[in-house]
């Protein structure tokens, strides 16, 4: 309804899927003898998610059951983000189509950050998606957008401002397309 | 007093604020499933902070209150580095001006090293401002000397040892201005 | 009996043998006073090891005894990996000759990474072998691989797809000598 | 008395003191909330003290009084490399004139690898010595040789096959010329 550039255009993300693994985190868990579990996340990475927050963008974090962060280590992350933290299998799609469905969102609506092969087919259908540079060329051949940063130091700020900017441009668009139609 | 290269130029810094995330650390968190939160700091920039305190330049931390430092951990660096750690707002610049103002000194005497948004005002308004080399353009844009060392690698450090040769610059010029009147 | 590239061809490989410390890890220990030892491993790397382990290929990791990792640490990445682990001495050769044979294979069938001297024999004895891009010279000169990632950080997963790749050429090229027979 | 190459030689170096902070690690110090610090060590650099250990050159580690590791972790660090760590001040060389008059050495006997400032006397004393790539400018042109690596990923390695070369050429070099006088 707002004409062309309306509420079904990728550029109007509305929720944003990020692997924890690799894109918010580098990858590396490191471990203790004593059988502590530890990540590190990136200060420039949660600003990021927390101005798709205040732009009312849905962040959602996904880890992978194949390597999975233990669920205490899970639940630091979603307070230190401010996130919701679901645990996906090998293929992530099933189980997020049901999110997206619960919030009456088209595919078009969501943003996708992934970095390796189980994320091919979330990182095609999604309206919106990227991978750090340092991912698998499987990966990138897939994404729509290929972050300059690696995961873990800044790749998903990166994708932040990215959609951010996009939704600017088809907000600024919106407006002009109405002016247009008022002069018309 | 000291000519025009008296106390108010900038090169006769006084106070250094320093953002710990990002700058001191490489902005990495590191979180435990048990709990822990850890940082790391660089023996670089810890040698840089006491040559600014040899010099008479007070050194003061700050954390962001949108990314907290543990009360805790905020101790230990501040044990550290012998830094007093001021937990600011989103916008710095409020707190910072009572700082700067009980210390009886103007914004020319004050050096400033920030590295995201939240830090863009104080980087434009400090007699001297710096980043490192991988901050976000915006707070590169507003600083006055861009870091070749990245956060947490020994960024602290250049601008430590550049703020010194400004001084000793300043001071030699005072120098030469005094035998100048003499000579007069 | 599949023709001149049949069993024992180094592309068919069965097991590979990895170093954990420089491979899997970055060759780096952390220590903390209060005696915790860590190391970290990277997702890339055992969604690698993942794939060799579907495909049928079994994955040995080895420690040395004189770099020792702690038993207890062994076991965690053991547990992470799903992968035996064996600690072998400077010279790891007479160790891993003992396990190739009981598993009744040839060293052709075997792949080997390691990164640095005590890896020189099994590098130019085995099959296929590996080093990450930072192993000293030596190991490089033995290597019949050099990955592009460096240890740690996607170097193992690199030579995982590198096996992959060969086995699939090698079973293509199996069938199609059964065809060129059949035609004949 | 081995000709002019005899012991005195610098090539033929009986002992290596090793700054911790920033050669042996990178320098960083992780610090926890709970109160514990940790660094991290490469077992490439710590093959490299064994190497050296093996051809008889003892060394030693430095830890300083200004960045001060935690008695526990030194001891960590000690055992873990087999070496001695002592303590010293800002100028750390009236305590290692000591060392090497106990051990009846000469300075040209004697490597020394540093990262700073206060390394810069022992670096221009010492027969041979090295500092990190990563080193700042003071260090690096007091120092005889700049490693290609970096502070705790192989600096220490490199400058151990560097003194074990020269220890290398000065024995063949001496056979030569004990060749040579028997043969005149």
């Amino acid at each position: 309804r707002y004409g062309y550039f309306g509420r079904n255009t990728p550029e109007m993300v509305r929720l944003l899927f990020c692997n924890v693994s690799g894109c918010l985190t580098e990858g590396r868990i490191f471990l203790s003898a004593s059988g502590e579990e530890m990540v590190s996340i990136n200060t420039r990475d949660t600003t990021g998610i927390r101005m798709l927050q205040k732009a009312d963008v849905e962040v959602v974090l996904l880890t992978s059951s194949l390597d999975p962060v233990t669920k205490e280590l899970a639940e630091k992350v979603s307070q230190r983000t401010g996130c919701k933290v679901m645990q996906v299998g090998e293929e992530p799609l099933d189980a997020l189509k049901l999110e997206v469905g619960q919030r009456k969102l088209d595919w078009k609506d969501v943003a996708y950050m992934g970095n390796d092969t189980q994320d091919v087919n979330c990182l095609n259908l999604a309206g919106m998606s990227a991978v750090p540079r340092d991912a698998p060329n499987m990966a990138i051949n897939a994404a729509k957008y290929t972050c300059r940063g690696v995961g873990g130091k800044g790749a998903v700020r990166e994708f932040a401002e990215h959609i951010l900017l996009q939704k600017k441009k088809a907000q600024s668009q919106m407006e002009q397309d109405r002016i247009d139609r008022k002069n018309f």
